[in-house]
């Protein structure tokens, strides 16, 4: 099998649910029962917290668990627009955001608020002149992610931090789940930030908002303190104790992980430039784990299935769209429809090997002549 | 060890783990991926989601998987009142609620909503005629768990639907995660029911909401479709395989299971008859896995961590409400401040074994003689 969608999730790593079936087995107890096993649960918990607070730079009393990123973005931006009703109904955002964030957004403009899109430039990042414009009318948030999961357009949190500084009072919030354990993220230019274990290795039903000590929101899901007050629930020490585990792992030897997908990513768009058919999307702002790129003799989900006959699995568009019709994401680097509704998304990882990628290129090439012959 | 504390959490069958590591390892791809690989996750939900369905008598599409019983709880309340906002801003519900559904109700109060509490008999359950007059008023929703997670006072939901059925627009939510796996619940009689797989030996972080096919309400956790539309987020496949095997094997043999539990509950209340200073809060209409004490001469946290240097766990209250003073369930059932004060919760699992019953029982006089010594 050669897995090139390491960005619509991960396998787990074996380590990790190693440990997550031992902290099952020996710390079952629930975290908040007042007895021995449950205080054992509840330091499984505590210890994790610690590492995750460590690795990413926060304080332990600002991580909050919750089911993934989709959970921790509809909290992020609920528990930002229920705690501060009497700001103005308005927040910034961008065209290329999660369905977790999108819809959300969406749901909310049905109900009065207003939504606006800050403008991107050619590579697809945030226009600060633009964004600087929008802060005028004070909206109560902004939600951008930190990294585009179709194309690996990253956006630059800090400097888009300096520009929403000139208004305190307005409140930003970060996606970076394509941004933890691919790249060395700075949270501190963010109030908030969602990810989740899935996509480093980590087991899927897990992921952390990370809340600044100084902001109060409302929790999404009530019901009495758990390992925070803002996320109640019975929490699971196995789900946590392995995402913890995940985190460190995927930071070991972070540089050299890194350096290898570079070098994976170079080696992969070489080849692909010398495919005629092939348009490379990704541009030099992605995170070199993703190469977007585009055929447009043939339809993506096409490709998607004939590659899959040689056990090779790549993706169109995010695993989370697949409805929808044209890539956003696409078209904002591209200005190209054409190019926006052909687009596949390779993501690489550091476990990828250029052989794996020289099978994947040749298979590619293989199928772009065949299905150019039956169009 | 002799855990009888059933009812804060189980631990996990070797079986329900085993399902977990495989599934994780072997179908690992994102359900929401188009190629083959998401499709085979795809594939291990849709039939744990028809084993989930045909052992509670629901429709597969009547599914709706959460992270736990208490993201389902706010689901159900908040699905309900986002959906129908012009309708009565009134809910109906008990004092005896998980903390996830009074939490909630309180919050709402607190925006406006009227939180009405239905009167309860002797025996802590549900008075039909007050419920009636309450209901005349047309309140949006009434929300009554199926058994008391404290005194194990079960609800008779056939009769309280009766009564609800005299007005069609009101929507019935029962929190059932202490009744799934210890007792067969026909879910015919609620709208919506909630619960979580790690009261029935499964894993921490995975529940069910159970919504009836003809009953609309707004996602809590929005996103666009992943298993339903009411529901968004990465699936776990492990998580929901888990939970299915968990369902199954505790319905394997139910009838002796259940059973097996009775007399176990019956030679306990026995033995605890004789012990002059315990007095039994349980009664008749208690479901036979929870038995509920009070010793008004000891502390309750004393006695749980006098009986933790003998390696046994009970419970003071349940797990989730650990920090207010008294039981609201306790004193429901025996009108008692100081019983209400001073109750503990023995639970118990069809793995209980009466020898274990016996060391507990001993143990339990013991200390009650040094701590009335100490006193």
């Amino acid at each position: 099998m050669i897995y090139l969608d390491y960005s619509a999730t991960t396998k787990v790593a074996k380590e990790v649910l190693d440990t997550y079936t031992e902290v099952a087995n020996r710390f079952f107890a629930n975290p908040n029962s007042l007895h021995k096993l449950g205080l054992n649960s509840k330091k499984i918990i505590d210890a994790s917290t610690k590492q995750i607070a460590n690795i990413l730079g926060v304080n332990e009393n600002e991580i909050i668990y919750t089911s993934g990123a989709t959970e921790s973005n509809n909290m992020a931006i609920y528990g930002v627009i229920n705690k501060y009703k009497n700001r103005n109904k308005h927040i910034i955002t961008t065209m290329l955001e999660h369905s977790s964030v999108s819809e959300t957004l969406s749901y909310l403009e049905s109900v009065g608020y207003k939504i606006s899109y800050v403008k991107l430039d050619k590579y697809g990042r945030v226009d600060l002149d633009d964004l600087n414009t929008l802060l005028k009318t004070d909206p109560v948030l902004v939600t951008i992610s930190s990294v585009n999961s179709e194309t690996g357009v990253k956006q630059d949190l800090d400097k888009i931090r300096e520009v929403i500084n000139n208004y305190p009072k307005v409140i930003f919030h970060s996606d970076v789940t394509q941004s933890i354990g691919k790249e060395k993220i700075d949270l501190k230019s963010v109030d908030l930030a969602s990810f989740s274990a899935q996509k480093f290795y980590g087991l899927k039903g897990v992921g952390c908002l990370i809340k600044k000590e100084k902001l109060d929101i409302i929790p999404l899901i009530k019901g009495g303190k758990s390992t925070t007050i803002y996320r109640s629930g019975t929490p699971s020490p196995e789900l946590i104790a392995s995402m913890a585990k995940a985190l460190r792992l995927v930071y070991e030897s972070f540089d050299n992980k890194y350096e290898k997908v570079n070098d994976l990513n170079n080696y992969l768009i070489e080849k692909l430039k010398d495919i005629e058919e092939v348009h490379i999307n990704s541009n030099e702002y992605c995170i070199p784990h993703i190469v977007n790129i585009s055929i447009e003799i043939i339809k993506p989900e096409t490709m998607l299935h004939a590659l899959e006959q040689h056990d090779i699995y790549i993706s169109t568009k995010t695993a989370c769209s697949s409805d929808k019709d044209y890539s956003k994401a696409v078209y904002a680097i591209t200005n190209n429809m054409d190019y926006a509704k052909h687009s596949l998304r390779i993501s690489l990882s550091y476990l990828t090997t250029k052989e794996e990628l020289d099978i994947f290129v040749d298979k590619l090439k293989d199928e772009i002549c065949k299905l150019k012959v039956l169009n």
